[in-house]
């Protein structure tokens, strides 16, 4: 059995891209009977860019209940927050005392924060050794990223071996697990879905707040009745996520000219309803109390593996205690 | 009442330059009854160097030995270890998003390593950090340190500054206490007492070793009988330092021209003996796990402040618990 670990971001203000980019993926990933599945939110990696603590709650908790009301399950697997094993910030500072500066300032990521402001901070250029601490602390073996993400799975592999090289084989090498390419979700003006674009359909809001989103779609001027090519239509890529059943007649109607841009909003509104309105509901039943209650057994399991790997990572590393 | 805090880097090979330049006045710092002192084995810092398990082990235990035996008092001060409150290391993780690279870059300690060095590793640059998190998790008033360490303490202040203006008023600034400048211990050859140079005269050392080191110090060639010039004799260099009572007469000897350096070396040693067999004894009667028991009231007072302190600063910068 495989442990794949992988690390969210807390951010409360997720929407369709996130869905169908990240957390569809993610569930999958649970369903791998073979693997066992360890999730933590990256709180401490936040604190890289929001330095607000209303913000850092409220996104913290947000993020642990959009994702359980979308079906990550604490009985499946191991759910926690990063600050929940404090030991992942030793064992940095150990990675820290066996990299060297050349090596770190290789890290695309951080070359290219530094390149847009010089006055990045040193939290976003260490973070790559709190990264290999995340993943070699709980001894994952797999971890789903991105392509940009990959340098860093194998920086932490070379600390790793600069590890056990050093201090006696104890830390796992992980391997990276190229998530698969998601076709990217359009937004309502067709550009990629991305807050920074204001394009962006939310997965929690309002029956009002998702109208309003779907009627924000930029349409074509084709008047009723005539044909629509669906491939130019920022609607129907919507449907193709949110319709699927439908999309062969959609297709049909769009090409024959019985359907109009309004109607098809209207299709589109009611089948966002239908898909997120439970993952809302359900997010919105959830207190903060309740969230925490929720994941108890994998804050409990992490924070016991941590604790007994940290044990020996000093041992094996010359701390007395 | 101020809380004074010094960290020693554990080295177990001290010589009299450490004894007279670092213990004694630890020892003074120590008498002052209107403030309370903080003392502990930077076992962590000197990861960035010692990459050994034994060898960091070995020096723990015997900087702690050597300490106690010369007078540090763990009924009067609070002495610990880094490794015993990691806390310090998620609050050197916080400063870390609170400071810009630039800023950072700027510590001369780090400069200087880097010019010898570029292929320095990152603990040496991020050290700055996890002082200040040393000091001020701790909310200490004072640091004693060279002039040499000035800097990090301002650092510490701005770090101080940052934390309280982002999350609230809650850490205290530190301010450096410049320690006396203590007139340089010469070795056997005249120049600084160091390691490097090979001219020490070690604290901990068989009766035999004492001897010998003693006989090793550099003279001139004057031959019994005629005056010398106390001024320039390396041996009446350290009896001003060991065998201060006599000074007085052996300055008289010394111009009448009759002491030769044979018997000068004699005195030394068995002043030195005098001095160091106690504090050596002492040292060798100490098992590493009774050192760790003298000490324990101090480890879990340092535990729980930095307990109680990380706690709050958790909630202030949002993480959740």
């Amino acid at each position: 059995m495989k442990r794949i670990l992988t690390g969210i971001k807390p951010s409360g203000d997720l929407h369709l891209g996130n869905y169908f980019g990240v957390i569809e993926p993610l569930l999958e990933l649970q369903e791998r009977t073979e693997d066992e599945l360890f999730v933590f939110i990256a709180n401490y990696h936040a604190q890289t860019s929001v330095h607000d603590k209303e913000a850092l709650e409220r996104n913290s908790y947000n993020i642990l209940k959009i994702y359980i009301a979308a079906g990550l399950d604490p009985q499946k697997s191991t759910i926690y927050l990063q600050s929940d094993v404090p030991e992942v910030q030793e064992l940095a500072w150990i990675f820290s005392t066996l990299t060297t500066m050349p090596e770190l300032m290789r890290a695309h990521a951080f070359k290219d924060a530094e390149a847009k402001n010089k006055d990045i901070n040193v939290g976003t250029f260490y973070y790559p050794l709190l990264m290999a601490a995340d993943i070699t602390l709980m001894k994952a073996d797999l971890v789903p990223v991105g392509k940009d993400q990959i340098q860093h799975v194998e920086m932490a592999r070379e600390m790793v071996r600069d590890f056990n090289v050093t201090y006696g084989d104890f830390l796992i090498e992980p391997k990276e697990m190229i998530k698969k390419e998601i076709a990217t979700v359009p937004g309502t003006d067709g550009q990629k879905m991305s807050k920074s674009y204001k394009n962006v359909v939310p997965i929690i809001a309002s029956d009002e707040e998702w109208k309003k989103a779907i009627f924000s779609i930029k349409t074509g001027t084709s008047p009723l009745g005539e044909p629509i090519d669906p491939n130019t239509c920022n609607i129907f890529a919507l449907h193709k996520l949110l319709s699927k059943e439908q999309v062969p007649e959609l297709e049909k109607r769009y090409k024959e000219g019985s359907i109009g841009f309004k109607e098809s909003k209207e299709i589109l509104i009611e089948n966002l309803k239908k898909k997120f309105s439970p993952l809302r509901d359900k997010f919105n039943s959830i207190s903060n109390k309740e969230i925490l209650e929720m994941i108890e057994g994998g804050r409990e399991r992490a924070k016991s593996i941590a604790k007994e790997n940290i044990e020996k990572i000093r041992e094996l590393s010359g701390i007395i205690s």
